[in-house]
């Protein structure tokens, strides 16, 4: 196909007649905001957008485009961290956008189940959850913008992970667009049901390489009705280990989220966030629980200071202020969640989206900071995140005063000398992000072999033409 | 292959050498075990059973089966439900039994999690992880017999999904030997990890079809400090859900498992199992509550009280009775236990292990009652299981005097008419046993179209020889 003529145009015709003008987007000033990332790393083209009102309209147009041969890029809030749902730059990808497939369709709290398609805002998720007073418990910093479709299709994992798990966990069915236009109707709410390959867990995680997630049947759980939060300074990463064991030793259930972060990221916080005040300044290490549970009278705050006069007396916290509102509950996660936007502020940073066992996070923190202090004299390590599930984002802040563009051309080493780490302590290169365009190149190394062969077959075998989402996921 | 010739002698030479005299079993006698099922529904026929002693040793048997064109049959306890560890009529397929890698090969109290190997017996599992002050929750009946490799195979649930899920809620990572003898070491211990496709969820639930799973990476959880048991006799089948809804409102961790009774299956019980003695006798509903806790001071005595009295008072229990020591606890689980066996023991019955979401189990157990009366007038429906998780054994006892022959005769038509009020309700055929080798006639009618054909294009690539357990799962 020549370069001059990116899609062919009976398709485009088609595609209008089929969709109309809301749902084929071609004003290159439409299309602007579905060509780069979240990070800015990547910047593609596409002929148009697609934007789909149905399910019937995506699978025609799925067909249609298959019938073409024209590859297909799903795309969701497009908050990917690795440029996952970002065209490339050949012009060829067409930019499939869910966004209008956003009908919550059922809530059940007898059955505590949502059917929500794959255009609704997590956000929106979660608060129609809540209005049938129940708990849709997957939250992430994102979750004003990104969508049910996109955090499946990423297997999302966030915060609360250690207490509800990852997207995965939460999903018992699936509707999806396969990449002939077939759609596969798998949307059973049922806690069992051993009928075959369990195809669901296949979408789920394969960021559209395998076609389009377009509803699923969610997880709910009843609504806390206690929390606590506390902001801890501790003695140093495996104080901080010790304080989540005490906690889950006491009440497993209650621990909804666990994290980490270092003095110098909280530093940073205090420095660039307007208002960031820290309640316990000038401390190495702290972490924030986070506790709720939906029992009434739980206890939780008998809990928490119990815990934390325990672990005061034995030296492993050396001060903590527990939230006496929701405004300081608030005040205390934004700490936390401000984290990258402080670190942008700081100056440029190299991001590691790594975990290992839980065991073994103090000795990832402390030895992937040697390392790359050692790698780069000055280096300031900021790693923050999901203790109590393993998952940190071992974070490495320029130098002060090196050049940005002169540490951001170390990435690769960087990223390297803390996968080394990660890797002898049986850890993953990529935790809750995904691999998108970013990561594909670690695959071979990380997933060679008999893992990486069997990917490459079930793609063959799901999208033989090799249109859903090409470049991301596979080398 | 001629058939007085099942298997090539050169490869039971090399099997031999390989293998040894333990490995590899050939006398007619030894073979015995292997070739029925726990129902005795089938009996099949095999050259030779395989049993490696090692995962290198399995490895290098599967690829001289593979060269040769031979397919073989995965067996870990042989406790199907469904015939799904079999061989076939044919005298071809050699059974490749798990035993003799039966060990725990780590317990990390840390980070909670167990690796243990495939054949490590179920029971075994449990006690390793009560040794290291954790607990394996995954519990069914055939416990001291099936295998960590046959519970993953199968994706078993149990008594405890409710609170723990099914086999696959509790699987990390695993190791597999594929169908061309590449060993894939996927045994990571992370609660978070996005890097490609979830291929270990592809293996659990597969019955064996794409490989055979070798070691798992099985998740803990603390040790229950705080028990409770009750037996409840419930008004309706609306009650007990509504019984069900109570505990789960109060206190939603610590509903271990909630279970069905209906009034005849418990009567069974009282006629033929020894000292089968019933704390309620004579009512027409049944509920086994069963209440944990790991937290100290869990207060579980006191919110089953609550609830049971809240209940009473609603008119939803009728009576009930708390275990008041390890004894009497363990007596009223062994209500529930024996239900299969009483079941046998009073004539021919008609299994039907289905799933319908959490708030159709009323109606399930109602309208399935009441078609299959109408079908088979004096018919004895005897419905128990778990409602918490919505997976209820729909059983139907023949009518007191009819021939049993007779009556396993029209097994076909209970089953379609129970299935019809199933698939009415959005719900499974196969809830917690599978397909094996008995429901692969109703794939078609329940999973056709694009999910059938997903399923067979899945396995084609990964077993494109088409050796591993053929005839079961897929029609």
């Amino acid at each position: 196909m020549p370069d001059d003529q990116p899609l062919p145009s009976p398709l485009l015709d088609r595609l209008h007649a089929l969709l109309g003008p809301r749902g084929l987007l071609t004003d290159p000033a439409d299309l602007e905001p579905h060509l780069s990332d979240w990070r800015n790393l990547y910047r593609g083209s596409t002929p148009c957008v697609v934007r789909p009102g149905t399910v019937a309209e995506l699978a025609e147009a799925v067909r249609l485009c298959a019938a073409a041969g024209t590859p297909l890029v799903p795309q969701g809030g497009n908050t990917s961290m690795v440029g996952g749902a970002t065209p490339d730059e050949g012009g060829r990808q067409v930019v499939v956008s869910l966004a209008r497939l956003n009908r919550v369709r059922d809530i059940d709290p007898l059955d505590m189940t949502m059917t929500a398609e794959a255009g609704v805002v997590l956000k929106a998720a979660q608060d129609a959850a809540a209005a049938a007073g129940c708990l849709f418990p997957l939250s992430l910093g994102a979750e004003g913008t990104a969508t049910v479709g996109g955090v499946l299709s990423t297997n999302a994992g966030g915060n609360t992970t250690v207490r509800y798990g990852n997207a995965r966990e939460l999903m018992l069915g699936l509707e999806v667009v396969l990449p002939d236009g077939q759609v596969w109707n798998g949307l059973r709410r049922l806690r069992k049901d051993n009928t075959g390959y369990a195809l669901r867990h296949l979408f789920v995680g394969a960021e559209g390489t395998l076609g389009f997630i377009t509803a699923a049947v969610l997880r709910l759980f009843p609504r806390p009705r206690e929390t606590e939060v506390a902001l801890c300074a501790v003695r140093d990463e495996d104080a901080a280990l010790g304080l989540f064991r005490r906690f889950r030793d006491r009440d497993e259930g209650a621990v909804r989220a666990f994290e980490y972060m270092s003095g110098e990221g909280v530093g940073f916080y205090a420095r660039h966030i307007e208002g960031g005040t820290v309640p316990l300044p000038g401390h190495d290490h702290y972490v924030l629980v986070d506790l709720a549970s939906s029992r009434p009278e739980a206890g939780l705050r008998a809990l928490i200071e119990a815990v934390l006069e325990e672990a005061l007396e034995a030296g492993e916290v050396l001060d903590a202020t527990i939230g006496e509102s929701e405004a300081q509950r608030h005040a205390i996660w934004r700490i936390r969640e401000e984290h990258p936007e402080a670190q942008k502020r700081e100056g440029a940073s190299v991001k590691n989206d790594v975990s290992v066992p839980v065991s073994k996070v103090p000795e990832l923190i402390r030895r992937a900071s040697e390392a790359c202090r050692h790698l780069i004299p000055g280096v300031r390590p900021v790693p923050f995140g999901h203790l109590g599930d393993g998952n940190i984002h071992m974070n490495l802040e320029q130098p002060v005063g090196m050049d940005p563009a002169a540490f951001l051309a170390r990435s690769h080493d960087i990223m390297e000398t803390v996968n080394e780490v990660v890797r002898d302590l049986g850890g993953s290169f990529s935790a809750e992000h995904g691999i998108g365009r970013l990561k594909t190149d670690m695959m071979e190394g990380w997933r060679g072999g008999a893992e990486l062969e069997l990917m490459r077959r079930i793609k063959a075998a799901v999208d033989p033409q090799g249109l859903m989402n090409p470049g991301k996921v596979l080398p």
